[in-house]
């Protein structure tokens, strides 16, 4: 399933210097950072909306707009899905809460496998 | 690279029931969707300042963040990443500017392959 | 200065069911509250961008934009910019970690007189 | 009411320099301008939840949070409320639709009073 985010962005990365009239992505790129920030604030509202709604199939589209636009600002920024991938594997094997649990125990448990950054609230 | 979304919401899932003291997912997805949605609009945020901030790595950090509280959220209410992976590959093949010229013209430009939805603005 | 926040509250309820092609109130109201909570979003993602810039007037611009439509989302809500202020009125006198250090004292210090309410994070 | 604003950064500007343990206000403007646009963004969130609730007595609350940490975004920018409730009252006596709408009609209708601002969507 999951070459699909490596795909999108590629598809993204070609539509740079398009003609902004024919594609949303050129025009999005065009417009500069600043818009796409943008339209990830806003998707991650009407993420949030959606799953106020408790409606399953707003919150699958909602997010992929959100994702999609998580994929124009990494090629704004130069960088790939496989970057944030990359992240998220990386922090397998760390748990912030088990591995305070260990340091306190004395001893390592069992790793929760993804959550190696905490912050507050 | 990218079984990463569909391990991590394995490992996610494994985590209901765990010790919310020892498990940062189990913590929150027992907490209820309230406190997850209100991750995502936060991690956009901060996504949205590693932007402005123009940081590589922060912006990588935070949008780890925000796609594994999306992760979290689609747990929460029963969905798999690979809904939204479909979503975005179903958008795939049809484009709304795209579209729209080639109702214009009376004929079907070259399909912009991503963006199915249009929202103004 | 500071009946601004009263007096647009008015023409905001004058603007209920005026021509929605000719007033952006009337437009926002029709669309109903899921429409004005999504301004909300993007308006504070706009704050929170143009502080980021540093730009003070641009902070100035975008955080009217976001009291404007606050001020919107209490119309929809039969609120009145009243019952915001009147909260925050009444949260004076009272401080948190005043309070929370008070009762370890054994004494009550001055009240910081604005954080009623604490959040963690 | 309507010079609780006034009152309340009064208040905020006070706390600068406050002992962080005891204030709320002077621990988060020594953490600085992040932190502060980062609650812009979480209280935000919070309002537009509390809408989708419908909980007239959540949104009040909620919003009061939101004015609350814009207030202390404008004491960390070395701004006052009175400059944003300005550009509210400087907006008044100017519609952008009406303007829009007058252009067209070759003739100036009524203002709409203020929303001389516009953005799509």
């Amino acid at each position: 399933m999951s070459d699909v985010l490596k795909r999108l962005a590629e598809v993204i990365a070609s539509r740079r210097g398009a003609d902004p009239e024919k594609s949303y992505v050129a025009r999005l790129l065009a417009k500069g950072e600043d818009a796409i920030l943008k339209k990830i604030g806003e998707e991650a509202t009407e993420t949030v909306m959606a799953g106020k709604d408790g409606d399953r199939a707003k919150i699958v589209g909602e997010m992929a707009d959100l994702w999609f636009h998580c994929l124009l600002a990494l090629e704004a920024y130069g960088l790939k899905p496989g970057d944030v991938l990359d992240e998220l594997a990386r922090r397998e094997g760390l748990s912030g809460l088990d591995e305070k649990a260990a340091r306190k125990d004395g001893e390592r448990s069992d790793a929760e496998g993804l959550t190696a950054k905490f912050k507050q609230g």
